[in-house]
């Protein structure tokens, strides 16, 4: 999905929201845990719910992965089914990835490339190897890299916050800046956490048309109208992520229902913000 | 494998070497391409061939996520055979994984619970997100986390070199710094590339008990004795990878004579700089 058809489609639902698909056997309602398929069931049901309020969904990969072949192929449900949706949604691998060239490249085909499994929009990715271990997923047509940051745990006080010598300038800002000739709002977002709302200007300094994918409101603390006063665009340029708020809204056999409460509170917030756009 | 078990198996093999299993279709002999287990059966030739002079196996993960789900199948395959062989080998998913701490824990389950799919000694890891996204590694008994410090290609001058004001150090060595607190010898050990050999000694400074895992010896120009003049310990603290310069050392159906064979040299001089120690 490229720039201009993400933009539509957030126009179109009145929505930047994408919803996370961290779904773990151990907290899905008690009633599904016993299927063949209980994963894909369960993230079929939270679609089908939240679709009417959502641009995006975001599978968490490293959830996938920890239920090994059979996870994966929980995935690939996800994916196939997502792709069988009449209607376009943007789709986000947050998988983290990142390394030497040629490895880069072989992440990029797993999870971008239109005849593998997966055949997500987007990528998450990790910047610490620069730029070799970032451009390879800059070259599928229509897809994105989504590099980290500025990230929302406590631990991204540990390095990005470092300032380097001589510049007034952040780790995260270097990480920004540099990307720039990486890629470019058409295919580079950025992943930036929403507990740090305050830095979103600074942000949109070095960044002013670029997408970011804000994760983080919610269950870890964000505040939606802080971001949006600090990060909307005329583009909107955001897509705000919550994940536990939403597919656990409920454990019980209601979960779907709630979950369509949930994304439906958000995207009413979210039509608020975008009407309010100067 | 815990730290005195693979000191033991690098004494008695006289080799530090870790083969890299980044085995990739377009690249294993012809006559293998064609087989339902093409990637599985490559990979136990060359396991067979080097055994003898290898003390570690690192698959690079990419390379089987590229192909979907059956290529995690021949992952799945290559690691239960690892773990039928009479004789213990430590292994390595090369992964570079990394997120906030709910999705580390993920992570390495995948990778590291000895009830999943694959059951890798070891994992390498991204230090961007910094504490929460690297502990939940650590919790696994006799398991390993490997974190990202200074990596081998040209992408590591954009981030890893950065001074940080006031502290005439680089973010690769607050990276060695601060994971000290998160970690020790017994679990926690680091990448850096070879190709930056005489950085090694400023890395000793910091950390100089800790096991290397030193790529990019062979295909990306590291030279095997400056590495060790500047790295090797009174207990190795070594594991030098070679993947192409091995696993791809013929493409004929020669292919594991000749993995052997390139194994062997680099034995032979690990040995003599086993010997050669101080």
């Amino acid at each position: 999905m490229n720039r201009q058809e993400l933009i539509n489609l957030i126009e179109e639902k009145k929505s930047f929201l994408c919803v996370g698909l961290d779904s773990d056997i151990n907290k899905i309602p008690q009633h599904l845990r016993q299927e063949e398929d209980a994963i894909f069931l369960f993230n079929k049901a939270i679609i089908d719910a939240t679709l009417p309020y959502t641009v995006a969904y975001k599978p968490n990969i490293a959830f996938y992965e920890s239920a090994g072949i059979k996870g994966l192929i929980q995935l690939k449900k996800t994916m196939d089914y997502l792709h069988s949706l009449k209607q376009n949604v943007f789709t986000i691998a947050d998988a983290k990835r990142g390394d030497i060239g040629n490895t880069s490249q072989q992440y990029a085909k797993a999870f971008l490339d239109p005849n593998g499994d997966f055949n997500f929009d987007s990528i998450t990715v990790a910047p610490y190897m620069g730029e070799d271990s970032v451009t390879p997923f800059t070259v599928y047509e229509g897809k994105w890299v989504i590099l980290l940051a500025l990230t929302s745990n406590k631990g991204a006080f540990d390095f990005q916050y470092i300032k380097a010598e001589g510049e007034n300038k952040c780790l995260f800002e270097k990480v920004l800046e540099r990307s720039q000739n990486w890629g470019d709002k058409n295919n580079m977002m950025y992943v930036v956490g929403a507990t740090k709302a305050d830095m979103l200007s600074t942000i949109r300094k070095i960044i002013p048309d670029s997408f970011l994918l804000v994760p983080g409101v919610g269950a870890q603390g964000g505040d939606l109208s802080e971001v949006c006063r600090h990060g909307l665009t005329r583009e909107c340029g955001l897509l705000v992520n919550s994940s536990r708020g939403i597919i656990y809204a409920s454990s019980e056999t209601d979960f779907a229902d709630r979950a369509a409460e949930e994304a439906c509170k958000l995207q009413k917030l979210m039509a608020t913000e975008l009407d309010n756009r100067k």
